[in-house]
């Protein structure tokens, strides 16, 4: 009997890809217009590679771009990519298609949510704060906050302790299929491959973890309910009423 | 013969004392409003001791206020003081009335402009780059940047050699009687001061160092013109045309 479904929150339930990127490049344009002497395709390019070296969270992209094209450091130029960036980042903060909707029905079926994802703690409360999606849930765990990063088994146990049920008892949907499928699945619980964004074509070789994949996250409430009807018909035969 | 005014940021070109109370107030209300177990009164009133204490560009301002409330670190609480001090602190950066105005009339005039400030520099460019002051300016000079603070004389000197100027070829116009008018006067400057903001009253015993004083930023294009007269009418009386 399914209680709790998890979510995970970078594309499953905020459209954080497509923010990041479209920001990433106002960024770029707008130190470009504020005297970069570089071309667009250059400074973009370098800076998604440093991303990818430094990681998203890394607080100084701008500093280490003007250094990796080896330009002087100019605060003039440095804001000017924070101030694009900010403004975009906020523009384009969205939540996924359905998402909303999906955890509204969740709760008026009565299950309880939860979000078990990575990234900077206060970075995604800002992200539930601004969607204002943080009263949906009943519990968020994440992993710089609790020491251990998807797919570690020890972040899904936190979870689970931490809402008071069993493995079986839990959903994961989420659009990774290494840290949210392969992760869940590992300690037993339920798992909704949400095949969006970046990932849709990646990590495929974690393809088997998964119970179910979809590409529209309405989904998941018929396959929950799917779930639980499989769970009753079960204990229907195996305790027959009299 | 005065060549290019100086301007002071903060409270003189920039309403920042206003947008960064309105910020804090926003900041703790939205942090109570999502949980944070403790009165408006005590929340604001410890926020802004640790301002006092630490400075207003120390990063950590809403970790540390739940230190000093003995309450545990909780992100979900940092997140919503950061969310609603950045919604706020856009909302109300602000010129100050008549500044643009000023600096239009000023650049029309022939004078050539320059800023110095003390502060954060990637942050202080972000104040002019949001409310696209900065094509205004020759010259920016941050303190941060340049490693020497209002009032050292080597802020002042620094930016009159980077303009090309003499120090009586330049007028400083600022809010703070201390960093601003004494500072520009001891090295020989003209100055103004802006009694504007939170600094109206306060550091009196410098006010022998202000050459003028108003309320309105619009009196200081009269001011600079007529520095300029009066030159104009001296060199008349000392080298007779003929």
């Amino acid at each position: 009997m399914i209680k709790v479904v998890f979510f995970d929150l970078d594309d499953t339930l905020v459209d954080t890809s497509r923010l990041a990127e479209m920001a990433r490049r106002n960024a770029v344009e707008n130190m470009i217009r504020h005297g970069l002497p570089v071309d667009f395709d250059t400074a973009y390019g370098e800076l998604l590679e440093l991303i990818n070296e430094y990681g998203s969270n890394f607080g100084r992209h701008f500093d280490y771009l003007l250094r990796r094209l080896d330009l002087p450091s100019d605060p003039r130029w440095v804001a000017a990519g924070v101030v694009a960036y900010h403004n975009t980042k906020f523009a384009y903060l969205k939540s996924v298609r359905g998402a909303r909707r999906l955890l509204l029905e969740l709760k008026k079926s009565g299950y309880r949510l939860g979000i078990i994802t990575d990234g900077n703690p206060v970075k995604q409360w800002e992200k539930l704060i601004r969607l204002e999606l943080d009263d949906y849930f009943d519990g968020v765990f994440i992993s710089d906050y609790l020491g251990v990063k998807k797919p570690h088994a020890k972040i899904f146990h936190k979870a689970l302790r931490s809402m008071g049920v069993k493995p079986e008892e839990a959903v994961m949907v989420g659009d990774r299929l290494y840290s949210d499928i392969y992760g869940a699945k590992e300690v037993g619980m339920k798992t909704v491959w949400f095949r969006y964004g970046k990932y849709a074509d990646r990590e495929l070789e974690y393809l088997d973890y998964a119970d179910f994949t979809t590409g529209k996250l309405e989904d998941v409430l018929d396959i929950v309910r799917g779930l639980n009807l499989e769970d009753e018909e079960r204990s229907d035969k195996e305790v027959p009423s009299d």
